[in-house]
C-alpha cells in the first residue's frame, strides 16, 4: 500500500529521480501487485523507467488481461528488448496469451533463433510438459572429460535459467545421465563425464500433462525435470516454480469445479455479468434436474395430502444426503488426485464410501427419528423420516463415490462431478425413498 | 505393481539375493509406496537389506502410521543407524509423529549434537516456518575471501542439503547476504564476500505459519528461503521441495474443509467407523440446523394445506439457492487464499457477489417461472416460485460470500464456513421467503 502510494505521488510531481529510486528496491513480483491499481500511461512510465530485465520480471508477473495494452504502449523497441532478456518459457507464457496479431507481431521483434524456439515452443499445448518447458538447460556430451564440462558450463551457463542439474547427452542428442554441479566440481578433472554421472535419469515425455509433471517433481523432490520426446531426445526443461504454478492452478481449478464453478470464467477482475453467465448455465441445469424431485413428489401428493406433517422434513431429508454424498464427492476426489484411490478399483472405492455412508446414515437417521418424535409425538413418523434419511445419506454416499470414480475411468475430470450435481441427484432419489416409506407406512396404517 | 509382485515373490522363495537386486533399483518413493501391501515382517526384512541411508529415505516417505511399528521391528541399532543419515527436517518430521516414549528412545540413540538440533526443532509448532526448516545450510561469514568461502564449502557442503544458495552472516549470526554458488565461483578469488554478495534477502520468521513460507518462495521463485528469529538470526532454511508439499497439504485442506470434511479424520488409511465418527458430528449439527427450516415450513401449514403444489417446489428452491451460495463460498474462499480478495473489504466482496447474485437469481427464477406455469398452467404459482427462487439466490449470494469474508476477517480459516454450512443456512432463508411469498399471494388471492 505504501508502496504504492509513494509511486503514484511520484509520478504526479514528475519526481523521475525519485520515482527511478523507488523501482529499483522492490521485487518484481511486489511492484506487478501495484500495477492493476495505476493507470496504463503510470504503468508504461515505469517499465520504460526500468531497465528491460527488469521490466520483462515485471511483464511476467502481471495477469493476462494486463498485458496486450501495455505492450502497444511501450513500443515494438523497448518490447524487442525486453523479450531478448526473458528465458524462452517465460517469453511463450507471455506470448502464449496475446492475440494472434500481437503475437506475429512480437515474434517479428524477437532474435531469429529466439523467434524459431519460441515458435515451436508455443505449437505445444499450454498444459503440457512442452507447453510449460524452457530450452534453456545446460546439457554436455558424456565424451568430455570433468575439466572440459566445467570450461563448457563456465561458457554456457549465464544463458540458462537453472545450473542445479547438469544433462548428459549422447551423439543423438539422446538424454543418458545427470550430474549436478557439486558432483561435477568434485571430480578427478580428467576422468569422463560418462562414467561418473548417474545413469537413471527421471524425466517425462514432452506431450506429458503438466498435472503428471507437477506429481514427478513433487514426488522425487526434483528441481527440475527434464522433458524429452518419443526418441528419448533432449527437448527442455520443467523447473520447480513452474511446477508451484502449475500446483496451485490445479488446486484452484479442483477447488472451484466441485463448487460446480469455472475457473477461467469466475476469474475475479471479470464484470459481474460476466461471470454470472458462467455459473447461470450450471444453475439452471440443476434445476432442471430438480423439476424431476419435484414430479416424485407430485406422484406422491395423495399422501402429502393426507399428512402436510411430512413437508416439514423435507429439507432435512434431501439436505441431510447431500450433504452426506458431498463429503464422499470430496474425500473421493481427493483420493484419486493424490494417487490414494485407483479409478480402476471402481467397488473398492464404492464400497469404502457405502460403509461410512451405512455409520452416517444410522447415526443421522436416529437423530432425526428421535428429533421428529420428540416434536410431533407421533412415533410412526419419527420411523418413517429418520428411515428415510437413513437411506437416503446411504444412496448420497454410493453417487457421490461412484459417479466420479466412473467418471475418472472413462477419462474425464472427476471434480465435474460436483458437489450441486451430487446434490441434485441425491434430492430426487431422496424423495423418491421418503415419499415411498411414507406411502408404504403412513397411508396405509392410519 | 510388477514392483510389488515381484519382491514378494524374492521375499517368499527366500531369495535375499535377488531380493537386494530388486530394492537398489527404484527410487525410494517408489519402494514406499509398495510397503502398504506388504506385511510388517517383509517389510522389515527390505529395510535390514538396505544401506541405512535408502533405508531412510523410504521411512521418510512412508505414512505416519506406518511407521512406529517399523521402528519396533527394526531395532535399535538400525534405526540408530538410518537416523544418522537424516537431514534434520526429515529426522523431525519423521519422529514428530511419533508417539512420545519411542521419540525419547530415538532421541537417546542419536548423536548428542544432532538430538540436541533436532529436539530444538521439535519445539516449533509443525505448521510454523521452525517446524518445517531443516538446519543443515550453509552459511558463510561476510569477512571471508571468494577463495576462503569456496575452500569452506567443499569442506561443508556434503552436509548441507542444499547449497544453491550460500548465506552470509555477520559476526553475531544475523542474516546479511546472500550469494548463489555460481556467483562466488566466477568471483575474483580474492574479493569479500561482504562486498559481492546481495543484501536484500528474503527471509521468513521462525514462527511465520507454514502457508506464509509456501506464500514467499512462491511469490519470489525462491528455492530455499532463510529462516531467521525476531533478532535476524540465521537459524534454518526451508527449501522448495518442503513447500511442494505445504501447498499441496493446504489444497488438500481447503478441498476437504469445504465440503465439511476434517482431512485428519478422513485418512484413507482409517477403519470406516474412524472415518464415519469425523463425518457425523457436522452432519448432526447441519440436521439440527435443517429443524429451523422445518420450523419455518411448520409455520406456514396452513398455506401449505391450501396448496400442496407448494411442497412439489420446496427442493428446487431449497438446492437452487443452495448450489448458488456454495458458488459464491467457494469463489471467496478461493480468492482469499490467493490473496485476489481481501478480508478488509468485507462490502466489497459481499457486493461483488451479490451483483453475481442479483444476475444468477434473475436468470434462474425466470426459468422456474416458467417451467411452473407450463407443468401446472398457474401464472401466479410461476410468480411465487420464480420470485422465491430469486431472492432466495441473491441471498444465498451474500451468506456465501459474507461468512468466510468474516471467519477470515476474525482470522478464521475461511474454508470453515464450508458449503454444507451455507447450505443449511440458505435452506432456512429460502423457506421462509417462499412460505412467505406463497402466503402473501396464493392464500389472499385465491
Amino acid at each position: 500500500m505504501a508502496l504504492e502510494q509513494e509511486l503514484r505521488r511520484a509520478i504526479e510531481e514528475g519526481a523521475d529521480g525519485r520515482l527511478k529510486e523507488l523501482i529499483q528496491e522492490p521485487h518484481p513480483a511486489d511492484l506487478a501487485r501495484v500495477f492493476p491499481s495505476l493507470k496504463l500511461a503510470q504503468q508504461v512510465k515505469i517499465l520504460r523507467l526500468m531497465d528491460p530485465e527488469r521490466a520483462a520480471q515485471v511483464l511476467v508477473e502481471l495477469g493476462r488481461e494486463q498485458v496486450p495494452p501495455l505492450v502497444e504502449g511501450l513500443g515494438p523497441l523497448r518490447i524487442a528488448d525486453i523479450l531478448a532478456t526473458l528465458p524462452t518459457d517465460d517469453a511463450v507464457d507471455l506470448l502464449g496469451d496475446l492475440p494472434r496479431e500481437q503475437k506475429d507481431r512480437l515474434l517479428g521483434l524477437m532474435a531469429a533463433a529466439d523467434a524459431k524456439e519460441v515458435r515451436e515452443l508455443l505449437e505445444y499445448p499450454q498444459d503440457t510438459a512442452g507447453g510449460i518447458m524452457t530450452t534453456e538447460f545446460v546439457a554436455i556430451s558424456e565424451r568430455l572429460t570433468a575439466e572440459e564440462a566445467i570450461r563448457v558450463l563456465r561458457e554456457t551457463a549465464p544463458d540458462a535459467e537453472t545450473v542445479y542439474y547438469v544433462y548428459v547427452v549422447n551423439e543423438r542428442g539422446q538424454l543418458v545421465g545427470v550430474l549436478s554441479l557439486r558432483e561435477l566440481i568434485l571430480a578427478a578433472p580428467g576422468m569422463l563425464v560418462g562414467d561418473i554421472m548417474r545413469r537413471r535419469v527421471i524425466s517425462v515425455n514432452v506431450m506429458a500433462d503438466q498435472e503428471e509433471v507437477a506429481r514427478v517433481v513433487a514426488k522425487y523432490d526434483l528441481l527440475a525435470v527434464p522433458v524429452v520426446d518419443d526418441n528419448q531426445e533432449l527437448l527442455g526443461i520443467v523447473t520447480v516454480d513452474d511446477v508451484l504454478d502449475v500446483i496451485k492452478e490445479e488446486a484452484a481449478e479442483d477447488f472451484l469445479r466441485i463448487s460446480a464453478i469455472d475457473v477461467r470464467g469466475d476469474d475475479v477482475t471479470a464484470p459481474p455479468w460476466r461471470r454470472a453467465m458462467h455459473r447461470l448455465p450450471w444453475l439452471v441445469a440443476f434445476l432442471l434436474g430438480e423439476m424431476m424431485a419435484a414430479t416424485v413428489i407430485k406422484g406422491f401428493a395423495g399422501t402429502l395430502e393426507a399428512a402436510t406433517v411430512l413437508a416439514f422434513f423435507i429439507t432435512a431429508i434431501a439436505g441431510g444426503a447431500g450433504n452426506a454424498g458431498t463429503q464422499s464427492l470430496a474425500v473421493v476426489v481427493r483420493g484419486l488426485a493424490t494417487g490414494e484411490l485407483n479409478a480402476r478399483e471402481i467397488l473398492r472405492v464404492v464400497w469404502r464410501e457405502t460403509r461410512v455412508g451405512l455409520l452416517v446414515g444410522l447415526g443421522s437417521g436416529l437423530t432425526l427419528a428421535f428429533v421428529a418424535l420428540v416434536w410431533q409425538g407421533w412415533p410412526l413418523l419419527g420411523l418413517v423420516v429418520g428411515g428415510a434419511l437413513a437411506a437416503s445419506i446411504l444412496v448420497a454416499t454410493m453417487l457421490g463415490s461412484m459417479i466420479p470414480v466412473v467418471m475418472a475411468r472413462l477419462g474425464f475430470d472427476p471434480a465435474l462431478a460436483s458437489g450441486p450435481f451430487i446434490t441434485t441427484l441425491t434430492d430426487v432419489a431422496s424423495m423418491l425413498v421418503y415419499f415411498s416409506l411414507a406411502t408404504l407406512t403412513i397411508l396405509h396404517l392410519r
